[in-house]
């Protein structure tokens, strides 16, 4: 029996036009990559997919934005999107999310291909709807034996040497605001990138503050005034610069991080770029959708 | 959070058009007794499946078959069906499978509602795909202590209490052909239909064979010749009266039941009607649905 | 790594220490045929277990009953045994019930199955409790594609010749008294196995009955009455001559079904003997489990 | 029904017998604040495990380690000790790790959990092995909105205030020795907790280092020689002070943490005293297994 392979982007979403390019960066290098695969995309969030429905119920919003693709506005869930899949004949899929840390969103995703392949064992093989479903991991990589996360931490800070370089002819210390989270101690992940960067850019300050956890931007202002730091270059760590970079990070109010270290004393430059904007950390996803592929024994031809 | 449910049918499917009024006469029932609810189809064969999708892209099938109703022309699988209704906004399901007896493929059912629960139990609660799920059970019931078999059983004996009084009004024996099987011991469920039958209809001699595995024609023929009967009225036991009625059960070739019933010199008057069509039966799918959402706490409003 | 293989057999239990020799049969065939390797008792049913707990409490009874082994008087859960097992090292086990017919008790069992090996699965292989699990099946066979359940129903029947040889010399009816249920439709098995004996032994009327659920004492006796059957040879079709062969087929009560037999005018001989004891049914369970272990490639050296 | 309830302690276990005291102190706690349940330690380190079983069969052993509890010299596996216990009747099992920090082993024992929770589903409620059962999270916390981690993580530094007093007293800083490891971005625990402990103690410079992973001793140094700091209070960061502490932390070895350490010009204490041994943090334990059975409503009377 031959077998279907496709390739299917989880994404938490965004409403903010400008910072779906972070997105539809990535499935355009997946794209030039499995040029032969179908490459679809899915929202995970459900509040962003509901928005984007009424966008596309919405003829005035379709005339004022033209460019959104169709793979945007008709967005649907994971798996919905892996059961279209199925009904269309593919068996064999590639779930690679656009996280950037092993969070419980990815061991979410974990239970879904779990469930997927627990699917019509009764009756063996023939009849099950998935032949293997394999999950890459994020960015910043997982927990397991065969890709040690540090590796994956180090190629991770290799992707944004671009950054550390920006820093640097600007003397300012560099620093990204992640998301972060309260309900799973993930805060490892970032703390070892940034320390990472400063591994291998040591004449350039690298700081990582999450919106939600640790480390907090009082723990970065900490740093920031420990150090001989006058200058920051500020960053988001996400993937798209959707409302957390537009607002929290760099928006005018006064309590957004650019306010509150200008209040500090700093001189910020703020950047909203998505890191998915930045061609070698979108490869990053598609190199972990290969490893995935490989170690699934799934022929992405 | 209010939740939102919806019905799927779980058809194995036909490629026969005049057997469609068998499962849509379900769908039709069930659409009576809840007219605020979805009810969606699928179908579970994919060789079915795929034929239908080959007819509805065949301008010339469908310029030749304008009543084949769009649910059939774009029947899907069971899990693209479900994963449409959560992109949609639906959380309760009520999986109704139009099945005769428990086997395999109503096993396998039920790995899909486990699977399909399972998913999104990390974050718990708010983020898991589905509220509730229900698999209601088959027309002649299955195993558990709520809805004891035999009542299932039972039941459908009296729904069938028209072909009894066809078979009795022209003396002859009532033989059903069931489609049983060769992997599934599920026979017990035919034999105690064929039992009761013969409680509720005591003059009536009524008897069921299988396509597949136990009992066979040769042992309806052996207890046919055991009793007094001279004319035998065959009917199929199956949701419709497809493939198997038109050709296996009353065709022209001579190992088509009738023939060979002929040959043993029986007078036989073959009925292509499908147990869907009997409204009686088909409300025993409408009525499992109900109870299996009553038992899940799914409100069918 | 090497593995280590043991076998665990499955059985409701009894506490009628007459009955406990077709249970001890069939352990003692296992052994001769594996005696490498450990064969454990389990029992399945709670209330037997305590039984036996404060037997083995009980220095009256242990005085008394010099001759029950030390698997009984310390018999313990299915899971407890597996669990003792890997605590030795044993990683490998081949869970061989010693039901008779597929039924809810044979479908649990494959959620042990299942659970055990789902365990430890997020460090992979190394720290996994158990390398392989397989579940043997019961005497009449399961659902499946590799093993057909008519087949085993068959060998079933060549196994019980010893049985219609003894009601042909009697010139009596062999009805046997199987256990059933109320929540399962397994009676196929049961009358498939009654008219696989017909078949084998023309000149020998077979019939089983079943304590609860389809077909019942009524049924047979309807049987016997439309032949012509005087005499009766009633046996236990369990695997054991526990409670229900002493008191339910044999007893004086009025109601038993020696006494109802009797009273519908058959003469009737009752020969209280498990099948376990039957040395070629006992065997079926070894090569149940021997089938089960090279299915799932478990070498039972 | 009445369920009866029973605590399981899962520990990695440890050779060293002086260690053990570490364990034992938890055993303890937890037996203080449950009379009536039964305790029951297991060990997950399969080599851990088979040394004492070697232990406890070697007569010379004994004699000289006369006061080795039983429970140690007996250890099992987590599933024997839970099997063990459904087979005396209890179907209600608190399982509660001695986990520092929520990683793979964590995950797996939710594995183990959620398997002996899905065994006996097929006949439902009263045929389940198990009612209920909870897994406690680590003293470092877990993911899942119910217990933020960051609460847990400053519970355990107050815990942990007799080393700041006492490092305050030598005007050291204090270092700790963590397990860490190479698979599991679990260090975002470790450093929010050195961050918390400074947070608390602003005044004494308390530093977290891994065996493996991240952060590293090499992290560590580089952070003390930015500070003014000259003496260390080393002490580990683990539930026992086992092999780890007695060579890898104060071993006389030149690559010890306390050689290493005096060789970059420290003067260094090292305290040979597992977290296990300190009232405080091992109440954290007692107090994570008594919210778990409150989650689960399990009554722990």
């Amino acid at each position: 029996m031959e077998h279907k392979a496709a390739i299917v982007l989880a994404m938490f979403g965004t409403t903010v036009e400008s910072a779906l390019k972070g997105l539809l960066n990535i499935h355009a290098k997946m794209t030039v990559r499995f040029p032969a695969i179908p490459v679809r995309i899915a929202f995970t969030s459900n509040i962003i997919r509901r928005r984007w429905q009424k966008r596309a119920a919405d003829p005035a919003y379709l005339h004022a934005h033209p460019d959104i693709p169709v793979e945007i506005l008709g967005v649907r869930t994971v798996l919905a999107v892996i059961a279209d899949l199925q009904d269309q004949g593919y068996d064999s899929i590639v779930l690679q999310p656009t996280h950037i840390a092993m969070g419980e969103e990815y061991l979410d995703l974990g239970t879904y291909v779990d469930s997927l392949l627990r699917m019509g064992t009764v009756k063996k093989t023939k009849y099950k709807p998935f032949h293997k479903i394999a999950l890459g991991r994020p960015a910043l990589g997982t927990y397991g034996p065969i890709h040690p996360y540090a590796d994956d931490i180090t190629a991770a800070a290799k992707a944004l040497a671009a950054d550390a370089e920006m820093a640097r002819a600007a003397r300012a210390a560099l620093v990204y605001m992640g998301h972060g989270n309260e309900h799973f101690p993930s805060a490892g992940s970032y703390v070892e990138l940034a320390r990472r960067m400063r591994t291998l850019h040591p004449d350039v300050l690298t700081l990582i503050g999450n919106v939600e956890g640790f480390p907090s931007l009082d723990d970065v202002i900490g740093e920031l005034q420990r150090s001989e730091a006058k200058r920051v270059l500020l960053k988001p760590f996400m993937v798209v610069a959707g409302d957390h970079s537009v607002k929290d990070m760099a928006g005018p109010e006064e309590d957004s991080w650019k306010s509150v270290l200008e209040q500090e004393g700093f001189e910020v430059h703020a950047v909203e770029r998505g890191l998915g904007e930045i061609d070698d950390f979108a490869n990053i996803f598609v190199r972990n959708a290969a490893e995935a592929a490989a170690d699934a024994g799934i022929f992405l031809k």
